[in-house]
């Protein structure tokens, strides 16, 4: 059954969790029938949206990132917030743990009123790496959510994408030196607004407090993404519900900063500015899918370009003038 | 006087500086008909191009960068290397140097007969940011220079610019401890393959070591770009000649590491990728640049984007759309 651009605005501003299922689904569609609904739907809800505050959240696998997330939540909505969760990735642990299994997942945040959950798309609106997260928030925001919280782990071009379209990135830290790092991606250490280091107890209480220290140690050598702001590297246990308020606090009194220096609503518009362009991106990629040749050609220059056989500026010029005279 | 494409590959090929210069004055010009004939003398070139070493190097305002080229290229030289200096930022020290009156900047280094120095841009292809550093690269290796350095400072976008095209990037540091770093950009200390501490002495020598050792902890809380490579902290004087043979084995030794796992190749077939990409961007970019009306029509709809007016996919469609409609 299809529902109409009406019916789905409806059906968002009176909360309607499955309609805004159904909206989300939308506007990640990949079809371009879908693709012309959902610009005429995001048009419409514009009014509605930019109200909510953006979380960033990524941590490597076993940080506890889930479990975060849903006494995190459970603490917000106990505020008296709407709280929306998303992952931006598609490997990210919203998805994998129903995939290994775990039922029990954010189960208790599910169950709440209040609480929305979207699994990240399984791809994108070319086929490619999804990314319709900055879309998909916009329609939680119609929808009355306070906090959108946006998921990712601690690899590849996620947490620039999160980054890109979030107000605060917050980083969930396992105890420990350098080495349990490793996986951590280059640069995020350079993004984050605060940390928040996991499982803390009495037994490893000594060891965070170290692990704390390490952290403030690196984070001298990194310039805040915000002047007058030094990242706060807290400790608690998600899990036992100790630390959350101290984040929640922390979270609101950056936020406070940056609508007090007005790079709140600076960095906002630049973010728009991104996505615009991403956009005309992915646009002008959607026209060179559409037509095959012209999609063999750029995957043909672009070869030639790094198998070295070739100048890249050389292939780049021979695929546009390809391109100018297919359209 | 106009010159050839042939006249120019000749005098890239003999060594002639004034017809090198003459060439990257080509590849960096935005006239339609200059580059035509660029990407003609590129396609010509591409052959005697990719045998240098690509040394991207940056470090803030007053760390010493002139002196550090002005001697490393020197003993460069002294091994019997050739060598080219570039520069990736119009507000790079190269430029600046003479702005500010200092004449004797690389002075020594200017008269050797190996040794080629070409101050960056004073704008781009299009008006916008230079960026035909790689293009002038590939004529000084086509010239014959073993080393190119490629000078950028402390800030802004250059550095990824830089570590875009190189294949290993020096860090200079003065020292101290966190506070001195809040010039430096997010994000470098991330790109970095060798750290060089200059301006040491005997007077604070010990300082030196307690940098080198804050400068340690924080790289242990960063994954290295290299498996199997711990980046170097290195002390020295540039001006005293003291530690710049360090500097020296510490470069080939990385360089040596990469060619050994293959990474050497393989990302500079993902640097050359980039580089198409950059290049299509470019030219699509020129396409709308010489159409008055779908330049001011990418303005107002990125603006109505940022304005948080309407949302940025909307705006991007509606710009697509009279994009396709033009050309």
């Amino acid at each position: 059954m299809k529902f109409s651009t009406q019916d789905l605005i409806e059906g968002i501003q009176s909360g309607n969790k499955r309609l805004i299922a159904k909206a989300i689904t939308l506007v990640e569609s990949k079809n371009s029938e879908h693709r012309h609904q959902a610009e005429d739907l995001l048009k419409k809800i514009m009014p509605l949206t930019g109200k909510s505050i953006r979380v960033g959240i990524t941590g490597v696998p076993g940080a506890g990132k889930s479990t975060f997330i849903e006494n995190f939540g459970r603490l917000a909505i106990a505020n008296g917030k709407k709280v929306a969760v998303l992952a931006i990735d598609p490997s990210s642990a919203i998805n994998k743990g129903s995939i290994l299994g775990d039922k029990t997942r954010m189960e208790e945040l599910a169950k709440e009123e209040n609480a929305f959950i979207r699994p990240s798309p399984s791809s994108g609106f070319l086929g490619g790496v999804a990314n319709t997260t900055f879309e998909t928030m916009l329609i939680c925001e119609a929808a009355g959510y306070d906090y959108i919280l946006i998921e990712t782990v601690g690899v590849g071009q996620s947490e620039v994408l999160v980054s890109d379209i979030t107000d605060v990135f917050l980083f969930l830290k396992i105890i420990g030196g350098g080495d349990e790092l490793q996986g951590i991606k280059r640069g995020i250490m350079e993004m984050v607004d605060v940390i928040f280091i996991n499982k803390v107890d009495d037994s490893n209480l000594q060891k965070a407090k170290n692990t704390r220290l390490e952290l403030k140690r690196a984070l001298d050598f990194l310039t805040s993404k915000e002047k007058d702001w030094k990242v706060p590297v807290l400790l608690g246990s998600a899990l036992r519900n100790e630390g959350l308020d101290d984040v929640l606090h922390k979270i609101i009194e950056f936020i406070d900063l940056k609508k007090k220096t007005g790079r709140f609503d600076l960095v906002r518009a630049e973010q728009s500015e991104k996505r615009f362009e991403y956009w005309v991106q992915e646009y002008i990629l959607n026209m060179m899918k559409r037509n095959e040749s012209l999609e063999e050609a750029y995957i043909h220059h672009k070869k030639n370009a790094s198998a070295l056989v070739s100048n890249p500026s050389t292939e780049a010029k021979l695929f546009v003038e390809k391109f100018l005279k297919k359209e």
